[in-house]
């Protein structure tokens, strides 16, 4: 049995121009793959037709036999997916009269305290209530429903997900669109892989490619699918396979493990800001974040429930704020400069009793591109971790990259010396 | 004349299985369509031979006259995108020595201090060392080489620009590529169109879809290209036309100033961030953040020179960090809660006075999923503006969404808010 082949068509302008980041396509990799669907296409495009057409007929073409679709659902006129999706499966055009209502009834609840054009909202309710002809109709959660539309009878091209482009919305009917019966149908004939992932630091993607290479030769890879990555300075491994190829799988992480020992962190999902958290248990933990502007602080604020552990960041960008929210002494600013070990270290002191956490990590640093010396160049960056009972860590690096790529290797960074500290 | 057609196929199994953000794509598509290109479509695979050769086919099929692929030029086996252009092209592939010393030199340069295995290195520098006969070698700015590749003479298939994966790699050989001859005869055939952006607050979608039927029925919006796009909560309409249709676009722009002046803030490029910042003219801001947990900091640390006017910002996320970092009163706390008018507003003076700031603004909130209640429901937030002056802003709002929406939402009302302070 081999896994059945899904794409995923992005509709939008305003993602094909880059004036949004499309967060649909990833969401709905993972979704598909989880579900046993081997994601073959993304394809992105503008609200033309011509180009959505050609998209799903190219994906047909790819033997691929589940596409969802995103965006190009509201209520104005160069929203036409829908539309497209039913001449793909050749399914005629109706207003559906209960969504009509279902439309106008959220529109209702939402426009009553508005002064908002209702003539010219009703035409929009009345456009988004069409849809193809025996398709489901999903929601709305927003005003847009989204459709499972069927090829007819027969025909070997694929079944349709058309999901609307607001992210929130496509994700409150996703488990509408995945438990229809056309849906399952088609889930039954696939298969869902297995996956490990290792995480380690300090090891370039060449070592990994020996490491395989050698593995292969002496034992070969079979049918393990490997990918390596390198983001933010961290490198990721994830295996997927069939079930029966569990073993080999797994003398492959052995390998790994008896070659990278020091350098591999997490053998599982977990990122190493899940493992800060887990391993807190309950204790906290605060930050000074310079260089960053915050980035550190957002990250770790991502998850709901982050109050349990977080206590707060102090982002003192100039050498005044550090002095007065941190009392890092002027001194030292003047002697040793705001990107000093020095300072560092007072920053970290600073942010543990202010926010009076059990951790503190503190980064100060020049992401660039302006602002480096011969001493100090651009990427220079100085941590410091320190823990209530007195424990503590110190690390200087030079970062590689640009503005934005020293500010997340340095959060990255900071995060392992936090992690070092919360793990003993 | 007509826009010459171009795609952009990004390849990287760690991308479409939603490991990385593309960062790519967005930046090839902005550049691309300002030097005169129509950007039709974009698209995805994982780094599988069959499925990248698929998308050149597909780019070819759709009249793209200029393809970028980005990523499968690292040192590893499943890096191969240049192999697959160099077919696709009829190109025969070659070890180029001048390359090859060059990437030795580089990676001697970095490894000098590390002990890394420079076998496994060499056999990478010489894998990325193997180009296509006849193609311009660019860079590298990393270790691997871009390339542009011409179809053979005759050929109706398009040029391919073969270029890197590390976005940094990728900008640093962009111009290299764009000065070739193989692109600058393209770009001779090509026409530049004219755009303007529009961008306001508090004006729903159909409003816009009306104004342009009512604007189509009287006058004729003609070969206008309008896109419309919602994003964190603010509207932005880009208008783009040939540069004959410049007298339209006028008008349909004085038409939205006419129905919109109260709503509309920007209409240039110029974003709320970079308002606030040609606005603040050397004075400085500060911020008090809590739902937002250093998102909005993180937001105005974006670009190079923000220490100019960025002081810095107290993520204070617990009550206890209110109080000590910035002096909300305990009883305040108590009787109104962390999320109140009265906070926000001592929040807000407490960042002015310890960062010495000459404007601050305080946004607290509940971003959720859980903490909401009855009276505060999930999505409300408290915002204060205050100038050292003592001129100030409130606001309350409930804002729709989950949690990383409110928090991006939050983040765009408080720039608002501030920005009608400094503007006065």
């Amino acid at each position: 049995m081999d896994q059945i082949r899904a794409g995923i068509v992005v509709t939008g302008t305003e993602v094909l121009t880059a004036r949004i980041v499309d967060r649909n396509g990833p969401w709905l990799s993972e979704r598909l793959r989880e579900l046993g669907f081997d994601v073959v296409h993304i394809t992105i495009c503008r609200d033309r037709p011509e180009d959505i057409r050609a998209q799903l007929e190219f994906m047909h073409s790819q033997g691929v036999e589940l596409v969802c679709t995103t965006g190009g659902l509201g209520p104005t006129a160069d929203d036409l997916t829908a539309t497209i999706v039913g001449e793909f499966c050749e399914r005629e055009m109706y207003l559906d009269e209960p969504t009509l209502e279902k439309i106008r009834e959220i529109i209702a609840n939402f426009t009553r305290r508005m002064n908002w054009d209702t003539e010219a909202l009703d035409a929009g309710s009345r456009k988004q209530a069409v849809v193809p002809r025996g398709a489901d109709i999903l929601g709305p959660a927003g005003t847009a429903p989204g459709l499972v539309v069927r090829p007819p009878e027969g025909s070997d091209k694929p079944i349709v997900f058309v999901l609307p482009g607001p992210p929130g919305e496509l994700q409150a009917i996703w488990n509408e669109a995945i438990e229809t019966e056309t849906f399952k149908a088609l889930q039954d004939r696939t298969v869902v892989f297995e996956e490990q992932m290792i995480r380690m630091i300090g090891v370039p993607e060449s070592d990994i490619a020996k490491t395989l290479r050698e593995f292969d030769e002496a034992e070969g890879l079979g049918d393990l699918e490997i990918t390596t990555c390198l983001r933010k300075g961290e490198m990721e491994i994830l295996v997927s396979h069939r079930p029966e190829d569990r073993a080999k799988r797994e003398s492959l992480i052995a390998a790994f493990n008896a070659q990278y020992s020091g350098a591999i962190f997490s053998q599982s999902a977990e990122t190493v800001d899940e493992q800060i958290v887990r391993l807190l248990d309950g204790r906290t933990i605060a930050l000074a974040e310079s260089c960053t502007g915050g980035l550190l602080a957002q990250r770790l604020t991502v998850p709901a429930g982050a109050s349990k552990y977080f206590q707060g960041s102090a982002v003192t960008y100039t050498n005044a704020a550090k002095a007065r929210v941190l009392s890092v002494p002027e001194s030292e600013l003047e002697e040793f400069g705001a990107v000093s070990p020095q300072v560092a270290k007072s920053m970290a002191e600073g942010a543990l009793d202010v926010f009076q956490a059990d951790f503190a990590v503190s980064i100060t640093g020049i992401a660039g591109p302006d602002g480096g010396s011969k001493e100090k160049p651009v990427g220079t960056v100085e941590f410091y971790a320190v823990t209530a009972d007195g424990r503590n860590r110190a690390l200087s690096l030079v970062l590689p990259g640009r503005r934005q790529d020293v500010q997340e290797r340095a959060a990255t960074v900071a995060l392992h010396l936090l992690r070092s500290l919360v793990s003993e």
